[in-house]
């Protein structure tokens, strides 16, 4: 929702340029607060304001607009006013936004950087996107094992307005190989002991990321071990940077929304809905559905083939969709099931069994459920209620189909090394639809035939 | 995956009650981890374990354990030893195992606790679950304005232990009305003016949550100001509690979770897959699953309905699970695109002429380009080319209704204050199924009509 109260007096004041106002208006609210006052006012309008605020608070406020609005500001304005924001942008942030810049744009901003921070940027943006490098930031507070509880508050007071987190302190040797962590609150709480070093107070056994591991694992990391943040070490445990909370809960979102995204058959997006070209959103549909179209021709094939059936009991066709949709329903209930306890980390493929065996449960008692409300309707349309059996029999079947289909296929596709959110709902919707007529036409030739004799 | 590398050695320790080692093995790792090297012993022998740990300590590794295996041993080790853990159990952790526990045996362990804990536990069970206060702790770091940055820093060492968290210290009066917030950054960084008052350095414009708000518009607030904790205030802004970041992170997950499995049409689970019970799990499944077959079930009577149509053109029936589905999947895509969108704030009621406009130009391109399949499949089974268009015609249209349903049905059922993750995929599967046939056998009726005269 965006906040329309103060815009015509902002816009006041910038007509105006009152100095004093606009200044107080940048420092006296909470950063987000000032950020939300603002989004009713135009790219140029915000930028302006942001020209009364000290250059740290205005990276602060700056960051909690939307991407797309940081970056349409990054692209139009001044270079250099914006490479003076640029550096003030914490570093992980900092290199998101520069990748969305175009290549030209970069190529004027960079060069107007302090050179640590341009050589940083470029360390950031050789990290692929997805891994810990690519998360991480390095601004990261890390101190030598010699020092005590004060002096490492004091250098800590020295850095803060620098770091992105101050509140776990890393302690490394002179080639920064990780040492130890210490916890601010570790460290307040030492305060009566002044002269107890890092080292006495460090915990040695380091829960770390490592830079090329992948955002997903490392997310669970930190909510397993509660972490407020998780060091990035190199193959040699060398510190590069550290991952903060923020951006945990983010990547949380991201990779719960994508599995959403790809048990509904899409290509998860990377930018938001509303934002996203509406040629990459046809693309990202059209292969699934494409691929589950071609999925569901095969049942086109299989009703040609049983073609004589069909033409002799005609009523079989009207419960052709029904049948379908039951099988493939109990199925993607299950895939969706055990692929959010496996997002979840709840099931592992060594529970196999007793999923399988959870499965076979739940499908008998809901297929027997639907079979009796099936029959009941079969009883009124089929030609005699023997004939009409064939429902209730290839619901219990094909139902039971689609739950071990559904409950197995994810399993399988994690074993193989596949994405089983994105893999499992075609395939089992695949097999199921096909199953279903193959059971169906199978069930009626059986029990009509019998009914014949 | 549960490690067993040190299982062994942990019996043998136990077995001669080695004093000296088992110490030191709850002492020198992290405690996440001495947890995890732990979950293969049986719950008797982890607890035996833990009683080697100083209480401190030994509540940090206990709450590393799963819920189930923390509840089940809090329901079966002797009451004073119980009483003396949960005493150490962060508040906020601690109602939920509370209320976990059969009432009978509660009512053991309550009574063994300090007066002030069991005042707590009381206070706490009385929010109801989903809100912000039965999320929170009361183990918050309040102080008073008057006090200097040092005077400050000093009393946080005092109250370390006691904390869930000392990187934000709240200032209250008297009446414990919120004031401020002051981050522990901002007092570190104050380190060098030891005479400057929490007042002095304060944000007075804090973002808090309400005691009755609903744990996911907390999550959101959480999420957008960045911040590692919220403070809970009641209706006359008496600070109440905090909630931390990790228990932001699982609400964020929780409420995804739920959300992919409302989209798959099964109501949340509430305790994870495995331990659910198998009965639960069908009716959680079950609702849904009838509700849909009973959607599914009207396609069956519109059949009954144009069985004179399917008689006199035996080849329409072929395409019936293709159209069915090709309309189901592309609604359920847009279904699920809104309702991710809407859940992560990106999309509002407000966009909704935006949202069915990209809708209309989707189901156009994919319609248009599944329809071309489709075209050159019927070719070969339809008797003529032209008898073949009713294929091309039907999908272009039931592709159209499914992404128009997918994309507004969300939408609406927020706007009625209903969840949309919930009610979109039977209602967009049911209309979208009932359409499929209408549609198909009018095209039908209208092409092949034609064609006869």
């Amino acid at each position: 929702m965006v906040n329309t109260l103060f815009l015509p007096e902002i816009r006041e004041m910038l007509a105006e340029d009152n100095r004093a106002e606009l200044e107080e208006f940048c420092l006296a609210l909470n950063a987000g607060r000032t950020a939300e006052f603002m989004e009713g006012l135009d790219d140029g309008e915000v930028w302006n304001v942001l020209q009364y605020a000290k250059p740290e608070r205005r990276a602060e406020i700056f960051g909690y607009f939307s991407d797309a609005r940081q970056v349409a500001m990054l692209d139009q304005e001044p270079p250099a006013q914006v490479a003076e924001l640029v550096d003030e942008i914490p570093a992980d942030d900092r290199v998101d936004l520069i990748q969305s810049l175009p290549e030209k744009r970069v190529g004027e901003i960079l060069p107007l950087l302090p050179v640590d921070a341009r050589r940083d940027i470029q360390r950031l943006r050789a990290y692929p996107d997805g891994t810990a490098g690519a998360l991480m930031t390095t601004e990261v507070a890390m101190l030598t094992p010699n020092l005590t509880a004060s002096e490492a508050l004091e250098e800590l007071g020295r850095q803060a307005s620098e770091l992105e987190t101050i509140y776990y302190l890393y302690v490394v040797d002179e080639n920064q190989l990780l040492l130890g962590v210490v916890s601010t609150r570790q460290l307040v709480s030492s305060l009566g002991k002044p002269n107890r070093t890092l080292a006495e107070m460090m915990e040695s056994d380091v829960v770390a990321a490592s830079v090329g591991e992948h955002q997903e694992d490392v997310a669970q990391k930190v909510e397993k071990f509660n972490l407020l943040a998780i060091p990035v070490v190199d193959d040699a445990r060398h510190l590069a940077g550290i991952i903060t909370h923020d951006d945990v809960i983010d990547v949380v979102r991201e990779e719960l929304e994508e599995d959403a995204q790809r048990i509904a058959a899409v290509t998860p997006l990377e930018e938001s809905f509303l934002e996203v070209g509406l040629l990459m959103l046809s693309w990202k549909r059209g292969i699934w559905l494409t691929i589950l179209f071609f999925a569901a021709l095969l049942t086109a094939f299989a009703l040609f083939h049983y073609d004589q059936e069909l033409a002799s009991f005609e009523w079989l066709v009207w419960f052709i969709p029904l049948i379908i949709s039951a099988g493939g329903n109990s199925g993607s209930q299950s895939a969706t099931l055990v692929i959010t306890a496996m997002t979840s980390g709840d099931v592992e493929f060594r529970d196999w069994p007793k999923v399988m065996k959870r499965e076979v449960v739940v499908a008998l008692t809901l297929g027997g459920f639907l079979a009796i409300i099936g029959y009941s309707v079969a009883f009124f349309l089929a030609p005699t209620p023997i004939d009409a059996l064939v429902i209730p029999v290839t619901l219990l079947l094909v139902i039971f189909c689609g739950c071990v289909c559904g409950g197995a296929l994810p399993m399988i596709f994690k074993r193989l090394g596949l994405d089983p959110a994105m893999m499992s709902n075609p395939f089992v919707a695949g097999i199921v639809d096909i199953l279903g007529i193959v059971i169906y036409i199978n069930v009626a030739r059986l029990i009509l035939s019998n009914t014949l004799s």
